[in-house]
């Protein structure tokens, strides 16, 4: 069967620089050029225990940084297993806002942990799927917060030192995997960073539609 | 300061041996017989995040493997950092009703992880901390499962093939550290047990009172 195998394609980014509508207007788009099933999801918080998690990191007790890191491992674990994994298997484009490299960023750099133990956690977790393409929307982080409305959670909270150096650390991992990442200036309209996004997204994938197997064995009995 | 760094010991086995009981009058007799502070204590669920894991891990929808590792490990860590480590350095006794030896005995075997990964895990998510003692509590499977009641979780749910494997990897790795494993039979009666227990322990750990600081130093000025 051709085109068997789906896309996965990962947003990255500090907190309030669009992360969670790009990826629905990305996911709208692409099942529109494509023909292919799109799934759009989020880490933490991806599954149903995945929900139970990011409530229990975010709102919960201070917690121990390797605890921390495990938790966020055992989401992204499961996430891949039952979402991520069978989605790709049957050809689907997979969305997903945040994946290993927000683990990497937020979780590292403070004393107790490094990016190396951090990303290896996760590749484990994983058994090292990584997308095919990763979008960064980098944006200063004192325009970023001041588009965030609502509530902080416990990451918001953090000091704007820390939002400066995971910012820092997204755009050193991007420029050491260009292959990989697409960096996306986040400052202009949804409209133009959508269409930015989109062009350069199709010089990476084949986004060729896919021809129904099903709908082709149909037409050729009818022939 | 002396006697300051505390004991940790750590009970192992099926269910269904007795463990919980165990732990509960080891627990006492050490507070009696050290004058030390005593911390009893178990894994998953010692603190108010692990009551959430082990309810997620025990009854709720099946996981990945390694994101049931992962969640244990998460647990541990959090234990480990906020329960244990600190008691310890309290100068406290710790005995906890199971430890990284379950991880290990209950999580690898099957055909995804190995023994070697699921320690790693829990090495590194406790940075490196073993028991004193562990004591194993080895039974038949079969002769465990008769003295069950209630309703069985998903561990207990598991076939008898399982229950002799886990029982395996448990008298292989005390085989392999009989420095820190005591292998107790636990046929007999609970007393018999317990004093088996006492007098194994006594001839591993110095349980000689602590001296109470503050009471000595009163008695000092006093003088």
């Amino acid at each position: 069967m051709s085109n068997a195998s789906g896309y996965f394609v990962s947003f990255e980014g500090g907190d309030g620089v669009g992360k969670s509508t790009h990826v629905r207007l990305l996911g709208r788009w692409l099942g529109e050029v494509t023909g292919r099933e799109v799934v759009t999801t989020r880490e933490p918080g991806g599954t149903a225990l995945g929900a139970q998690l990011r409530q229990a990191v975010l709102h919960g007790e201070d917690m121990d940084p390797r605890a921390e890191a495990l938790l966020y491992a055992a989401d992204r674990a499961h996430h891949v297993a039952t979402v991520v994994r069978p989605a790709l298997e049957r050809g689907a484009v997979v969305v997903t806002d945040r994946y290993l490299d927000s683990s990497v960023a937020y979780q590292s750099g403070g004393r107790e942990l490094s990016e190396d133990e951090v990303e290896g956690l996760s590749l484990w977790a994983t058994e090292g799927l990584l997308p095919d393409v990763t979008v960064l929307l980098d944006l200063d982080p004192e325009v970023a917060a001041r588009r965030l409305s609502g509530a902080p959670d416990r990451l918001e909270r953090a000091g704007s030192d820390f939002h400066e150096r995971t910012r820092d650390v997204f755009l050193r991992r991007a420029a050491a995997d260009p292959g990989r990442w697409l960096i996306v200036d986040a400052s202009p309209s949804i409209d133009d960073i959508q269409a930015q996004i989109r062009v350069d997204l199709a010089a990476r994938l084949d986004l060729t539609p896919v021809v129904d197997e099903a709908v082709r064995s149909a037409g050729e009995v009818q022939a």
